[in-house]
């Protein structure tokens, strides 16, 4: 997902835009114009940093100059600066609300993505934690970045870069073995087919039929051990992925990743995300 | 914050647009065009509905049938239908997780915020629980409105409708008086001017200043406690309306209500969202 | 109002752009290329300077050079050299009428908006000079912009930012008391209520029932003293703002703001605008 | 000028949305939703209509319903109805201004233009009243649009559809002649050529050197009387077209529609513009 | 690709928006206002039907009627009837050239596309022809749905769908292996893997390493049988998509088809595209 | 069609949007940030170069460097370097293939039309090759300004600078020559009128009408021929500009241009394009 500094500026003015409205108020009735000050952005929490990327283009976009002491993936203690940020009061006070909601979503969202990663490589686990399409509306971009930074798979970036068939495809086509032969025959041979399944013969079925990647829906461990033993005994396991996604917290994660799946895809990490409490404080004047 | 159906229209399909790309692959390559189907929304926990309404303008504005079976603010519980959608089979896949998105964050903020006003108002208390400019980037229109569904107070807009002076601009002015004093001067008369104060003496300070509302940061109950006293001495309590923000949790919100505030603002009902649990299922083709 | 330059150029590119099309053939046709020129932006006739800053941002944004003489909000004489503008002579030429047409506009505004605000201090009036939303349809920004740099106040920036119940509002709800108590009621308590009332009997009761401005819509000078009489008398005056609006010329304000009004309104100030003639000269090749 | 409607609509959903901001927060605190109202547009002061087919379009687009009274062009009297729109009662409140400011300066346009035009006809002058570019900036297709629906000449829509070469175009390429020699030269063959001249000799000789249009700047009635003699000596009258700018009242307008000029220029026009007083009063609930 | 109506009919506005710039000064000045006509589009010459579903979207969205009589897909001969488009006259003749460049080009696209594929199914081959990102600027959508139409592969839609590693980047990277090893590591599971290779040593490394899809850049005939024979001693034919791509012509496609190659590529089917006649004419008033 | 270049990188973000969608993955995936390269632009065979400045302008946006090596309008030889890019890895390679789309159709452009205008130059002919509206969707000005590097004329801009009377409109106004009155009549005095005529006897009616262009459709030599003479007759030669257009192609061409036409439009130009093979090259790392 590279994307230019000036696609970006332009995603980041739109966000900026809406929080200023008709202007900043309070900064034009208060501080004055041409005024420098220094401010230090600051972590109250410890995490995993992300948005600072973001956080840096906006802010150099809008003339301010910024000197990062973290990188987007760094572990972060509380009252770690992040970055320090120096120019115009009434530009810096008008953005900096702006800045941390993206610094603190995408904090958020690697911290947790992050935790989890690591708590599998403990055990030496291989198993990836991956997103959803469950986002906050319209931020698809920024959350599966803040996927990405926080070790985890970003899955679809959005619905033309795989297929990816669901339960309600499946109800309306009768059976998933159909839609993964349909896709087969009409889908671009450039993108993979990933097929969500409820049962292990489901799972054996579109296996056959040639799917890429299978999702076991709401699957128990028992469920998982079943399906990948019917796999292995068809000489399938290895050759297609294999994706757990519904009910998996981070106490049973464990468990999951023994049971030789390669993907576990989690829709609360976008959607209920716990933002990481970050704050920006003026230094200098 | 009155927006016209088709001033949201605009808004939806731009949500809409990131999560398409170049174009549904999945719909296009499995579903039959023209193909009528029927779906119902369905939550799959209780809460406060929120987001009905930018759903079915979404969905409408497609070219989709809706029936909605609950109005936004309404108490849902679980597995309840919230609306019937109908129509073109691949228009209403392709929708499916923008609209989820959007009625599952909303539902999600208006639920916490129901709650936390249910309970307050069970002891008759008349505190408002307000929101802050901390939303998902890009947000603010939704997540205000939602925090409004949830009969919370959605506090400023953005940053054009009201003087908010908070620690920053404080940090550079020297003292939050002068800073209340410099609004008054500067500020156009259709404003009210809220000030952030850490400590009691302040607080008496810039309601004498002629601060409309003031904000208490991090006070403890006994700090509010001693700024009411502040206040009813000067013969200001009741003139000025006295927000606390900060360290507030389910635990002791009512404390924080029965102490004679006004308003209790919380960033996390918006930058912290637990979504609302809810699906699509087709139930008819 | 302030709002960071990045999200001006970017206004200002949209107005550049309605007026260039397909691009400048005259510019294109018989300037040669990558020829630098000085061009000095002149005022034909005497006013206050506006639009200073948006014409700065708007050529240094296409590249040009600029050296201000004037601040925005300085009196400015006949013949008077307000800009020194270089750079490329297509892009200058290509942008002169644009950058002529904002800062004719803007400046005829605070020309009118500055007179009227200087007669009214000359005997020691406080009352200010208020805008409307009356403006050109789109201009609201500028529009407002001018006004401030007039002296003037913006009133209202949009329809987000205060209550403000109208005659068509109280024809639908049947009396301004009964408005101002639903709004109190429902309205977020970061916004002021204004209401407009048609006599004093109305007046006192919207004080009472808590708006916070009253605006006397079309009132004789008498009535607007009978109203200020009832207002003192009733213990209110001083404590709600009083705004005039509706027949004010040049003649009668300065009787209006003897009458203890705060604010006097006035549509034609950005409705009836007279732009104030400013032309750019090429002064070296 | 002809613009499909649906171009229309998206030119004044950018308008009404910058008077919209976050919402209507009146409307939205006292209005009940789903309320028919009915409306009626009324002229305060006599004039000639323009803007009821953009109105009218941007009503009918947020679903309003409208019975227009008169048609763009016509005369009206004072206190005649304009237009009968019906409705959603919030839709109508939130758009009543940006419908109303649109109908204002279009109507006062129109009326100027229709007034001088009218006047030149009572003495059977054929001359046409034509604008500039000197408009309110981004609004050069309304500003066109009235000043046609008063028939007048909208002259350049912007800058790609004609060369015109100004004085500081001259003022670079050392002489007017010159600059039409390098216009005929690189121009498209699709363009006419028009050029602007201080003294009757330049006039001749843009007229030998193929200009399509001279523009007299700030002639006087005896200096286009000489220009005329001359290009008829030269057997050039007539075969060019004759236009004067600068310098032009509604007083001395006829006696240059005396001098033989075809067109009559006034940035006047739509930069100085009277807006007519027009207004929506809510006729039933 | 599929793409609800709505998303496509801001497409569509935009590229008929660049048309019209200021409006259609023909249309206005000599079309009369709400004239009802009937058009017929017509092909000129025969081939494959495309942007029929695009030019209906269009012509309807402008309130135009539109009977199709042929379907995207089908193929159309000299003189034949595509649709008949009946509504108002000046709509018509505005949008009618902005309808006929899509219908042109889309339907030259999916012509040589269509003719291409049957050539080879004539013999039984099943190789598909694909497209490239060798588009004209801005027009990957309906390019590539063009290509779609004439049953080809679109390949790519753009950067985000699939790894394509090309010879820049192995240019840097130093191997084909290396750089496929890379992006196993790194890449979502979601995406498959393409690499470009030069020699058939190279095909057989980068198949080993794991890649989905190997092209084959301009090979000789020879030379993707020496590939295919190397493949199949590797037990990797059958496992791995083989595209080739470069000097492919019409004349040589049928010995590439039965060289085993799945995919033919090629650049010039979207980049020198072959406009289809068609026309629009008048049927009725 | 001078447009500053902040205009055009607004443009070209747009178009490299399109491409990029969430990102480029490959990049992403095994380009290292930051990591400076150079690549070489190259020709791959003979031609006329344009676009030279629009990739400049692209690439330098976004932050690359820029050696250009030839102009725009110049003539290019096989494997001739045309420009030198440096700068960060990822963003170059994520932007080539748009860069080089742009260069590829606009150089192909300009090579077709430099090609006819220079055979129509050796013979000594002023007939000057012009294009027509049939451009790519929504490329007019990029169309257009390839079509001026190559030495020909862009003809209309768009819809509003010019009117043009065709075929549709004649079908429904009755006669060419009442299509010319009506356009006299009713359009600006800024417009050239041309109008398209299928017989002799049509084009001098229009001649004498007052058209100041006339279009000969698919007239044979002969037909050119005698129209010149009636005109010639009616002494109106010389004093109107004749067009051809329709069924010119590189053989005849020169009878046409040989028969006193002054230009031969050709909608292959831009419809039809054969793009210009050039492609990107990394020189360093």
């Amino acid at each position: 997902m590279f994307v230019p500094r000036k696609i970006l500026e332009e995603k980041l003015r739109q966000i900026l835009m809406e929080d200023i409205g008709q202007g900043d108020v309070t900064a034009q009735a208060i501080i004055p114009p041409n005024l420098e000050i220094k401010g230090v952005v600051i972590a109250k929490e410890e995490g995993t940093a992300a948005g600072i990327e973001e956080t840096t283009i906006l802010a150099e976009y809008l003339g301010l100059k910024v000197k990062t002491q973290v990188f987007d993936g760094e572990k972060i203690r509380n009252k770690q600066v992040l970055m320090e940020i120096s120019g115009d009061a009434q530009t810096m006070l008008t953005a900096e609300r702006t800045m941390l909601n993206l610094l603190s979503r995408m904090s958020g969202i690697a911290t947790i993505t992050r935790t989890l990663t690591d708590k599998l490589r403990t055990v030496g686990a291989k198993t990836k934690i991956a997103a959803t399409r469950k986002s906050a509306p319209g931020l698809l971009y920024f959350d599966k970045k803040a996927i990405t930074v926080g070790n985890g798979d970003p899955h679809r970036l959005h619905l033309d870069d795989m297929i990816l068939i669901k339960d309600n495809h499946i109800a309306i086509l009768g059976s998933p073995e159909e839609a993964v032969k349909k896709a087969k025959s009409n889908a671009s041979f450039t993108k993979k087919i990933e097929v969500e399944v409820t049962k292990s013969s489901d799972a054996l079925k579109v296996a056959q039929a040639g799917a890429d990647v299978i999702m076991l829906d709401n699957f128990s461990i028992e469920q998982v051990k079943n399906t990948v033993a019917l796999l292995e005994k068809a000489g399938l396991l290895g050759k297609i992925i294999l994706e757990v996604s519904g009910g998996i917290t981070a106490k049973n994660i464990m468990d999951y990743s023994m049971a030789k799946v390669d993907i576990i895809s989690m829709g609360a990490l976008t959607q209920s995300v716990k933002a990481l409490d970050i704050s920006l404080e003026i230094a200098e004047k």
